[in-house]
């Protein structure tokens, strides 16, 4: 069997979930590839040791330009700030080595074609960490809607709701770095974006409205020093799909009381189906053609019938964790890179979802709608 | 105790509903104005007759205008297709008689200021069934936002979803009659507008889509030959609020699967509210402050601490129906008539929510930012 | 078309439920026969006098025997407390009049025989007016139940769980009087006793546990004075039907938190329902056979497909509330005396749901199990 | 750091979940011992050694005696059928060796009793894997019991039902062998009764009912030949625990169309808790005391601020899956190996569940209360 030997780049929340998901995968997949922590690189050579120690990888370093030109590193993972996704995913292309970013991937869909197109040219495997796109649940929406089982999509109705930043005094921190792109609606708008697009198909234009409701952050926990907030906090576009479809997205990261409300409902000629990540074993399903007096909205558990489910129990019902989601994510990367099937969504949709991204703000700051194709 | 000799126009689903609200409204409540089902008048002298029969009207009439001229007629209660508000409206105005008038008030905004100003010129009340307006739970929706309960509101997430008409051989009606406005936005989504308005506050500007998804209809149910649909059937649209607060409303009424979806979510600073009249006796709410460990979404039922519920039933949890709201819808207009608070929405309120509605057509038409002061 | 003149005695809660109920259901549907609302008992002159004004009664009594001689009522409706249950049907019924009676229809089981058999003897109709078993969501569960939908039911698991006393507090009421017969048992524990023989058949035996959590209460709201509660205020037991399906029933008065919790799992061998009348207009049904990963529950919403609503409304899932149930009731007992459809429950039927709360309230003395036959 | 190296023996559904559990026990937490797959057996050679490939182990054999007398086998860990359980941990025990077993412990209480007493003769520690007590909202419900919150425990209503063996043609089973213990009550029971005595406390007596619907199985998927089920496949008993609290449990598994419906109300005299695995990350609470019109039950989910959450995932609300709750357990045992708290449910605590499980067994075929005393 192949080894894949990762070099993590960044320990924070999502590296330990990387991690958690590549032994996650290794013990509850038949893998074709297996994943094994070599190298940890953090912002200096205490840091990762010391994350390396807790995560479990062999080595560390203090220098990501070391982990990249290691030869005993087959895969770049990068979980570092986004403001260093470009230089990081570049240099591991050009080392020809294949690359897994946390999303989102660039500050700007500039940005992220020119990596998608260093990627192509470099022929190298991407893979982008829109996680929830692997949640078996969202897998069965899409299959639903492209079985036809609810007919012609004709609406579009999602949003990512969080409140992590809910209260004034939580701090800056990089998410809100301008320098590292937008806020709120590419931290959690490139979510719902991924999904639009993964189930429903392309966007074809949107009208953007965004807003920054709290626009001083204290500069640290507690601290009386404040830095000015630039980017949004929130964030809602009415959107036109490629085929046909209309329909709204919105992000926010004040959403007081949200926890995962990463939540969408797709309506169709024939049928409805609904998903909410805050119970997200769950679909809900409408369909037309059921018996007068009997019509309603079946709520679907997750089983050993939908994808992947049954290798984490084979018991319906039993519930899959945020964690289990990641470790799905990289099977289908372990997939890809023993030849598998390509992983999706790489650096090339990456890009697609960053120019959805773009255009809302490019919008909601012309005060009009916006054609994807001008970003 | 005053009497209030009504004269009824229209005897359809809304016509029936009014009838019910009268009685239930004098069997629950202590008015201080009684109802009386005096005169009801319908498209020829058989049908009022049979409609006054089945309803329990004195009296009946071919011709609504011998009806606005009756002398034994206190109010003019209109349930008549849309098209005729603005006609029978304005004569009973002109007899000088309070009108109580069915949603949405008129074709368009001017035809609804032109009403709102011959109301205000005669001295005469209005009042316009947007009942939901009357659900107990909006009450308290708008109460908790006035309290200030959820500090300031940031977002407004609103929707009137129905399936209606999501079959395509649902035949035409006069609701898709161009010549009486729009289509769901103005039938559905009035209701949401309406209640943004009232718990939020006025709206500034909208940015707004429409799409018409069935284009053809039968003429009749079962009929081969076909009408064209001209009217939306979907509509949505971004909205800024003059207080500040920014937000979406959405209307459908080929939404499968929902049957009575007005849901709105609202999140201030310190909370988040969220009511479905598909499950119209309840409210979520949500607060900050809440012990660590111990936060979470609220659901409180309806019960005799919320707006006219102990009137129904003193045990809270035992549920109000649909037409138990139109009752005090009928509460409400009958104290206005005796000389006490004013209904609210009257004619004048009809015309701001039409404006809002009229924006949200206009900017779906020239895409782009219409400020409602447009209008 | 008939008149049934009604004659009320006791107006409190049930009294005005009834009241709205009769003029609801005049309202909404075409009755066979009419109700008049013609004269009200109350405990003195003043107090029914009072009432019959607020409840548009047109004549009162403080005298109730007069009510039963009253020629001019041809229906007796007893709503007082349950101790007055059995004199005043025992008088009306040899006054040769139909009685609708609220529950429990007796203080025992011995009591109610002697009532159902006195009514049998004189041949005249009685009406109990268990409500809930009006509900259309639980008439389409025993139609579910007839059809087979479900299978051969295995397993009813009910209860009805209400908080109104759970405040120690909350003072000692007529409902806690012995001579009155068994505490929640019968109080609520009657409507689920109800409803598992209506959608499932005769109970055969019960083993029963009763218990009075709260011992003394406030003779009087805010009193220092006390008064023993010898009655139960949790009740349950399991049971087994004479179909063979076996299960559980559960009462209280002191559930802390629920308001309406009526609330029953039907488990068959072919599919599931349940209904909770904190949310009355839904019902959720399993059935096997559908296809594989789209096995679910379904949420059906009252509509016009069931039972008496479309009288309401012809929108489904708008919502029925507590009182239009009652209506509902109404309108079976004039079907019943316009010599339609036999109305259910009678006191025949009351008598067998009160041999169930005895045979729980005896096997729970007792500690053994109780065949229903021994009551 | 201190290694435990595991014995496995069994590698089914629970062998698997185990394996899980050991590894992301070790990738998620900090353990004060770090688990070590060393040695898996099962069946014969072949099967133990694909097993062991499969899962990860070092070694495998066809002899789980072997296993036990391996030196380099810290931890003996019983996933095998339940008729195995005794003599395996027996042997286990006299070697001095720690002992994690899965759920039942044993085919009855004596059984168990003896288990308990050979460990604590011998002094080993013993883990018994009763998972869904670590799920951190049933451990919440301690807390919220344990604190006083809820006032006083007045209810506890349980159940655990499943739909796994609903399809009479799904064939019989071990967990059907009468050797191994009872049915349902024994495998679902349990867990419902170890929440029951972990969060409300002992019981003192029951009373229970048991039925076998399903009476013939397949020998084997789609087999012709049938085996006779003498087990039972629904349970119920009324329960009064030691503590003054009274209630119910219940264990089926042929719900039909239950996926994983271990839930439990509790109500106390100041407020009631409700949880359902089937949304294992969320928690109902309603307490008294909260302001007139904004009462309600209040649904928390799954946070940091719960036990061993923060470790998985810094954000609350982004769900735990079945297989974390297994990795909480395997933190507890490996504390409990490393010296530090013990570990809880142990075999003196499984045996105290076995005699819940057995008094309803005893008490449904005697057809009156039991003590548990007397088992």
């Amino acid at each position: 069997m192949k080894m894949v030997r990762v070099g993590l780049i960044g320990s924070g929340f999502m590296g330990r979930s990387h991690t958690f998901a590549f032994n996650t995968a290794s013990s509850v997949f038949e893998l074709p590839a297996t994943p094994v922590l070599e190298l940890l690189a953090d912002v200096d050579d205490d840091t990762a040791a010391a994350a390396a120690k807790a995560l479990g990888f062999s080595r560390s370093t203090g220098d990501w330009r070391a982990l990249i030109d290691d030869p005993a590193v087959d895969l770049v993972d990068i979980t570092a700030p986004n403001v260093l996704h470009k230089p990081i995913a570049l240099a591991a292309i050009a080392a020809g080595k294949p690359v897994y970013c946390e999303k989102p991937l660039a500050a700007n869909a500039a940005e992220a074609k020119e990596m998608a197109d260093a990627a192509d040219a470099a022929g190298v495997i991407t893979a982008v960490g829109f996680n929830y796109l692997k949640n078996p649940m969202v897998t069965l929406a899409r299959e639903i809607v492209a079985s036809g089982e609810i007919g012609e999509v004709v609406s579009f109705r999602g949003i990512h709701a969080e409140d992590y930043m809910a209260d004034p005094q939580s701090p800056y921190t990089w998410r809100m770095d301008p320098e590292g792109g937008h806020g709120v609606v590419a931290d959690l708008g490139s979510h719902i974006i991924s999904i639009a697009r993964y189930v429903v198909g392309p966007i074809a234009s949107v009208v953007g409205q965004i807003a920054t409701v709290t626009t001083e952050r204290p500069v640290a926990p507690g601290a009386s020093e404040t830095r000015r907030v630039e980017v949004d906090d929130q964030a809602r576009a009415l959107v036109r799909f490629e085929g046909g479809a209309t329909g709204s997205i919105e992000a926010s990261w004040i959403a007081t009381g949200r926890k995962m409300t990463l939540a969408f409902d797709i309506t169709g000629t024939k049928g409805t189906i609904a998903v909410d990540h805050e119970r997200m074993n769950e679909l809900q399903i409408y369909t037309t053609g059921q018996p007068a007096g009997r019509e309603g909205f079946k709520t679907i558990l997750a089983g050993p019938d939908h994808d992947s489910y049954a290798a984490f129990c084979p018991a319906p019902g039993h519930q899959l964790g945020f964690n289990d989601i990641k470790a799905i994510e990289v099977k289908a990367l372990m997939t890809a890179l023993a030849g598998g099937a390509p992983f999706r969504p790489d650096f090339r949709e990456a890009w697609e979802i960053q120019r959805v991204v773009d255009a809302v703000v490019a919008s909601a700051r012309a005060e009009r709608w916006v054609n994807i194709a001008e970003t």
